[in-house]
């Protein structure tokens, strides 16, 4: 990982591809490097759309190694949709394989002056970029099958579907999985967008001939990443309710507790819960012979994934994840998992953020688009995305966009980005974080869900402001250097419950890298992070305007609770004092 | 003008009518009167299309007297497109109707809990609110032969068209003219959507039986208006030149100097300026019966407007401004008089911006959505507004979404607000205003293009930055005084260049209200609204990042000049320096 792979895509006209050293990024990766890159080449001011933007995709710096869990890896960005600086995250093949491959980050820059789309190939023997325009206006999943019947099945896909090609403000960046499909996206932020304004459809990577990146010292290496997945195994969300019923092991909890957004943010609990929870899309899975305990790359130990089956027996799309199950189920009124994976599988391949597309569709049926609850009206309005109609463009752009253009005044965004799975009055702390995250409303950059209703990492009552920011505060930090590593958010759980498996992570850190970090480090490095994107933010325009939940979440009340978002804007102003 | 109409819409699920005493607002009136209404009763971070915005309607301080050119009118909200503060400002019959009826401004506030539509009738008996859903999605010409029909023909209007109903940021508010036609509007900023949020679909005033308003010192008056009257007759611009050819005046000047932009801002010369020039508009005009010298409200003695009349010989609309001359034209590469003055009457009756829609269809056809010069497809694109078609409502939510929703990087706004007909690279003193002005993008904020091309109150070399924030800062302190007295704007070229006139001006002020204003106080009161405007803005979450022009107005070179827009960031937020 000591090299850069930079493509400008008009230099004279045409694209030029350069392998340049790593330089001052060296040591950085994910999140880190993402946020570094953007915040020192990208003028906060250019149109997200233009030239001077540029994507970077970056895998996290223990990826390519045998770490476990390591294998997720950060596309940032000028966001077409918020405006600021943005890292959206993703499993699947694409941090390993890059890792692999040498690269620390592909850049993507400049313009093409055509509207020609491109491809470009990376493997053992260099890197190429091809015009190919017969991919236009092709899904993920055909792109992926035409790249597979080109370069065999041992590639590993990073793509964009028609979203990212019409520049949608929802449009996300495909990943492929271990059997090579495009299930798993760096969806939020509109990143897609800026791929599809680079005129790149896809990157395909190949690693064979590559070898797993070595640790500085193998021997300590091995014994902490030992200990290190041993207690990921012995924590209870990460070794028994993830692998048993993935990420949507959530429905029946935070629906318990009151928070689970229903109808548009109408009310916290949702009657069809139990028909969509995790517990009965595992039941459905075995039933069909799809597989509910299942990782979305090589290297993950706790397997929250798994695959759907639909109705005839087929492959549909893989286990949506709680954030899909509840955006296009509870929030839309829908309870029926058969339309929710659909509505999961077109997001994929279209190549749309299952939130905003959810938060998007509660807001269309608010305007009366169609009704909440109606399945079939949920698919047909997602269905017009992919084909490109005025109304589908519309409904691409995201949930603000949406809102403005039908005149509605309910619309759950910050710095225009679609809140997701948690009712921010019943749960303050994700209320805190969506507020003030340098990234737009976004439960991973600070999921304060553990305290407040996991009882994880401590506890922290869910309905009073008291707690949440320094909760939140500390969660962001840490967030943002988990999300350089390459490391799966989800190690959280046992990190922050048990001080062994936090130590065991920060050696294996250690040994990989000859560094000696201490835990303090890891803090000081999340600080610096959040520091660089905040001040892109300022100078971007951002002030604490924006750091702020749309008023009608602190004037309605949320049933059951009958609670608001009492966190003051003076708190919620001092998330960022260190 | 000693009171003020309340008009809460929902107090116990229905409209209550109060009519209270000006109280503190005593002695404001337009755009002084709105910015000071809104700024202290609208919460800045409210949603503009909820409850907490208002809807504030005034008339000059002038207004209803016997004052020549007192006859604009304000409209005052938060506004849905910029989301900051906003006056739009019409001529009509408006102001002088309602200052007659005693009132200082109408307040429409809350919101309706049903979706019912309104009217509001105000006559010398009282006020009356009746809802009344057969106006339904009715144009704004429908709406007013409607009222005309029960209310008779001494009535005047203030309506909202399809637009306004369908609450798009391109709505505008509508005022009948002194022909009882919606031809005069309160255009920018989607003040109509705010209308339409609070469900008022007209308010008809009747004045019948009310007096003009007297001044303290009637003599004196009546000696200052004489003057003042004789100044503007005698100034080259407001005696000849708008009068005989109306604003449109303006599009051989502009082009010749390089500054008309062409193609959605890519050139600022249009091959076909001699075909839509004032100078072909009046001769047509003349030719097919039409009347090319006609006063938009009485008391109006420059008479800058006109009729348009059809092929067929019938009145068609009224005749087209300068600024919807270039942008149904020139900005879309359409130089056909018909064809204009269609989507003149089409933005009239729907209730739209010319302003912000020709610069939509500008920002279209760069998408691809129809050839630029094509008139035809510019014609069914805004009737898809009228339609309220999917596409209809990207449109008509103006440029600034449709380019985002269409992926278009090209979009000239400022603060989200479409720029006029003055290229701001070739006309770099109007680049100051756009990009400073509380309002977002607006010529009428600080016309620098009196010194910039027209050499009146001096001579500012257009093409360089040197003394331009200095021209655009003093008139746009002089504007905000002048918008709040009810005076046409055009006088400013008189009282710029003849003292005499600007002393007759502040002597008519001084004899009607009491006062004995110098010219100091007011450049005083001048500032003291920017002040309020621009405190607004900044709490609503405005910087000086919002204080600039898109990106490519620096970049690119416009043709024939090759200039880009040179005034630096340092020199712009320089300009509220008092």
């Amino acid at each position: 990982m000591d090299k850069i792979l930079r493509v400008n895509m008009c230099v004279n006209g045409k694209p030029e591809v350069k392998v340049e050293s790593v330089g001052d990024y060296a040591g950085l990766g994910g999140r880190g490097l993402t946020s570094a890159i953007v915040s020192k080449e990208v003028p906060p001011l250019c149109h997200p759309l233009g030239a001077d933007n540029k994507l970077v995709i970056a895998p996290g710096s223990l990826s390519g190694s045998a770490a476990a869990m390591s294998g997720r890896i950060s596309v940032g960005c000028k966001s077409p949709l918020t405006g600021g600086i943005k890292e959206a995250n993703s499993g699947g093949q694409g941090a390993q394989v890059l890792a692999r491959l040498g690269f620390a980050a592909i850049i993507l820059e400049g313009k093409p002056e055509n509207k020609n789309l491109y491809k470009i190939l990376i493997n053992k023997d260099g890197v190429q970029i091809l015009e190919d325009n017969s991919l236009r206006m092709q899904g993920n999943y055909d792109t992926v099958d035409r790249m597979k019947s080109e370069y065999g099945d041992k590639i590993s896909c990073i793509s964009i579907g028609q979203a990212g090609e019409m520049m949608l403000g929802s449009a996300s960046v495909a990943f492929t999985d271990m059997e090579l499909r495009p299930t798993r996206h760096a969806g939020r932020g509109g990143v897609g967008a800026v791929m599809g304004a680079k005129g790149v459809k896809v990157i395909v990577l190949d690693d064979s001939g590559m070898k797993m990146r070595t640790p500085r010292d193998p021997e300590k290496f091995k014994e902490a990443n030992k200990r290190f997945v041993s207690g990921l195994k012995k924590h209870p969300v990460t070794g028994e309710g993830l692998p048993a019923y993935g990420t949507n092991v959530l429905t029946n909890v935070v629906n318990e507790a009151g928070g689970f957004p229903t109808n548009n943010f109408k009310e916290g609990r949702f009657e069809g819960a139990p028909k969509i929870s995790g517990e009965a899309l595992a039941e459905m899975e075995k039933e069909r012979g799809g597989n509910p305990t299942h990782g979305c790359h090589r290297g993950c130990v706790i397997r929250c994934s798994g695959t759907f089956i639909d109705k005839q027996g087929n492959f549909l799309t893989k286990q949506p994840e709680y954030e899909t199950v509840w955006a296009h189920g509870a929030n839309c009124g829908i309870d029926d998992l058969d339309a929710i994976a659909m509505l999961d599988r077109l997001d994929d391949d279209y190549g749309l953020d299952t939130i905003e597309m959810g938060a998007t569709i509660g807001v269309a049926m608010d305007a009366g688009l169609a009704d909440f609850g109606d399945a079939e009206a949920a698919i047909n309005l997602v269905k017009e995305v992919g084909q490109g109609s005025a109304l589908g463009r519309i409904l691409g752009s995201g949930a603000g966009i949406t809102g403005k253009v039908f005149g509605v005044e309910r619309v759950p965004v910050v710095k225009n980005q679609s809140m997701p799975a948690y009712d921010p009055r019943a749960v303050q702390g994700i209320g805190v974080t969506y507020a003030t995250s340098t990234m737009g409303a976004d439960h991973t950059a600070g999921y304060s869900v553990t305290a407040n209703l996991l009882g994880v990492g401590g506890t922290v009552d869910p309905l009073s402001p008291q707690g949440q920011v320094e909760l939140s505060r500390n969660l962001q930090i840490a967030t943002a250097a988990i999300d350089s590593t390459g490391m799966c958010l989800f190690i959280a759980f046992a990190i922050l419950d048990q001080e062994d498996t936090f130590n065991a992570m920060v050696e294996m850190i250690n040994a990989f890298s000859g560094l000696s970090l201490t835990g303090e480090d890891v803090a000081e490095l999340g600080k610096k992070i959040l520091k660089i994107e905040r001040e892109f933010n300022r100078q971007a325009g951002f002030t604490e305007k924006d750091d702020r939940l749309p008023e009608y979440f602190l004037k309605e009340s949320l049933p059951p609770h009958g609670v608001t978002f009492n966190v003051s804007d003076a708190e919620l102003d001092s998330v960022f004092n260190f």
